[in-house]
């Protein structure tokens, strides 16, 4: 196969107009995790449309999407009936002076769906779930203190946001750091700040950006939910970014144990803006009594989507197409490597894939292997996980192994 | 007239089925603003669609609506533009993997159009916006206090929630509090915490629930001003509830005095999930450097049904018709209380009215009054501002002036 055998982008002229533009108006031209010094200069900043697996940039160019908007995309983009339950909800009423009653309808659908839940309630961003769930734990417990996993991602907050810039001391005050997966030294942590634990919040698994992903130990899990009894501290399980793309019950629910808090946003609603907060019946009062709140929070339209779209995970085949494309990219992956002398590690669930080179700790082969997949229309990311999609075929992802291993080949020739 | 010319509510049969099933699977059965306990029980939860000037509940019964959602729908429900505008670009893409070029679009229209601004950012509630602002305000200056005005509302996270349940004190240790229109009270408020104040953030007049509105005074204005300049601390004007339906270069243009940062939401995009911040230059290079983030904050149709809506507001007469309609609805209270030997406090912009009951600390006499409209197709709020739309015509404020009167008649018999 030859390079030439492979689409290729064709410029970033608008991109780079465009980006010219929002450098006059957006902080650093864009913020966020979209922040284009986070980006290899060779990815788009601006998107035109998406349609299924694919996206297209602003300059005309198409991808094969493997990052689905950075997990919210779980059928892929359009998915029609998805769509379709928004435009209807849409026509009659989204935001109103109070919900419709589909918000019933989709906490019950939650409270069916997710094995530890009890009740449910929605908001707009994970931030906003994350940080709800922590004000519940301290309601119920009358406690100040959280322990967390260090460097684990729960949002943007000023309690858990990755950058200490513009962040007091007082905003972390509560906040007290273990490792992930290492019971012991939770076990330390709650001990520091003993009688005081109000919650423990983990993810389901360590998907922090840069580094190996990491399954959770079950006795990790296990020992957490022991802990969590012992001190009377609610178990919170951040679902925000694995939710419904590993177990539509619950991300640890293969594991068999189960959090008093959940909290779930992304791939909810499939793209439309949607956070869920699930619990159990010990913390219904807690919950009932916090202020949490905002003007978006009860529209209507967002939560079709999200009663659409776990029916469709539920009823349809899609986690095991998931899975199954996953497991493909995965092995494809591991066999070009191979092929071209190079030692990569894959980590991470098979629909969230994370790929690293080994001996890369500077990430400049990764960016060299991503810069050559952007240009021939395979949208991965160098340092973050990725996310597949129900909707990616075995024709998507041979598609894509063309292109990696165009990507290898490269990067073994330099 | 008697009340059988009335539109009369024809039951609640749905809405209370609803309501029970609510309570099984959502804490209290709502939360939030929308909390039923705060509501005098003849208000109906669930709502069904809207349309123009018009709100339906679960039940069919027909609501002239003057709370418009909350702030959201400054057009009205379903407004043609803003709905065009935002469907075009859903069926183009909406959660992508970067954002459309609507969004260095958007950010030159309220550059263009909120007079401080010299740039924007984007977010999907108005506490994303008022926390990240102080986030930047922090970030600039190095320090960490914020003055604020007691009982102002900013939003719903620890720092600023209304309620204390399950807030820490660090949560609020970096907050100082401050009499609204009381320069002296924020001199002193700046004194206690000298050289580490970060941000002011004050809301452009006085809208706290409960309580008469207060116009902000000019002097306290200015003086906030001054007082930001010499502190070296960044002026915040919390815009979200009162943005775009007093004035769109921001709410302190009349008065001359432009804030470093903005916070807007609500009206912003007729009722998509959309919230801005707006800053001026000397702030551009500290927002650059916070992380700030969300999963849909980049999404590309709310921000083109921004575009529409301050297009809308811009080129159009929508805010004159507001504020017609607004003073057509109080002058005409007025007249009625007077008929009707009843003394009431109308306050606020005419565009968002407040209106109290001479003598009526337990909101009893405005809790039946409330009663007698809703009951017979008006919703109004009891305790918190209404919101009017450029929708409102002086037919709908007619129809509204006809059950304002039974009901004010109906208070007057008691």
């Amino acid at each position: 196969m030859t390079i030439t055998a492979l689409p290729i982008t064709t410029g970033r002229q608008q991109d780079a107009l465009l980006s010219q533009r929002a450098g006059m108006v957006i902080p650093n031209g864009m913020y966020g995790h979209l922040n284009r010094a986070t980006f290899p200069p060779s990815y788009p900043q601006f998107f035109a449309r998406g349609e299924g697996t694919k996206l297209w940039d602003v300059d005309g160019n198409r991808y094969i999407d493997l990052m689905c908007a950075w997990g919210p995309m779980i059928l892929g983009y359009r998915n029609p009936q998805v769509d379709a339950a928004y435009k209807a909800q849409l026509e009659q009423g989204d935001c109103l002076n109070g919900p419709g009653a589909v918000m019933v309808e989709l906490a019950e659908l939650l409270v069916d769906t997710v094995s530890h839940a009890d009740w449910a309630m929605f908001s707009k961003n994970g931030t906003d779930a994350t940080t709800t769930c922590l004000t519940i734990a301290r309601a119920a417990t009358g406690r100040r203190k959280v322990l967390k996993a260090s460097h684990a991602y729960h949002g943007a907050a000023p309690w858990c946001t990755p950058s200490p810039v513009g962040v007091t001391l007082e905003d972390r005050a509560n906040i007290v750091e273990f490792e992930f997966n290492e019971l012991a030294d939770a076990e330390r942590a709650a001990a520091e700040v003993e009688g005081d634990v109000a919650a423990i919040i983990t993810t389901p698994y360590r998907h922090d950006g840069f580094v190996d992903q990491e399954a959770a130990d079950p006795a990790y899990a296990r020992g957490l939910r022991a802990m969590a009894d012992r001190l009377g501290a609610a178990l919170v399980l951040d679902d925000v970014r694995c939710g419904f793309r590993y177990d539509v019950a619950g991300s640890w629910e293969p594991l068999g144990v189960r959090p008093d808090l959940s909290a779930f946003s992304k791939a909810i609603a499939n793209g439309y803006p949607l956070a869920a907060i699930t619990g159990s019946d010990s913390l219904r009062e807690a919950a009932g009594s916090v202020f949490s709140t905002g003007s978006f929070w009860f529209a209507a339209a967002a939560m079709a989507a999200g009663m659409a779209t776990i029916h469709e995970l539920r009823e349809g085949s899609g986690l095991e197409s998931m899975r199954a494309a996953g497991q493909q990219l995965r092995e494809g992956l591991d066999a070009q490597a191979l092929k071209h002398g190079l030692v990569v590690h894959q980590t991470g669930p098979v629909q969230m894939p994370f790929l690293r080179f080994d001996g890369d700790p500077s990430f400049t082969t990764v960016n060299q292997w991503t810069t050559e997949t952007i240009t021939h229309g395979v949208y991965v990311h160098p340092w973050h996980n990725w996310f597949l999609s129900a909707a990616h075929t075995p024709d998507d992802i041979d598609d894509v192994l063309q292109v990696t291993d165009h990507a290898f080949e490269v990067v073994a020739a330099r």
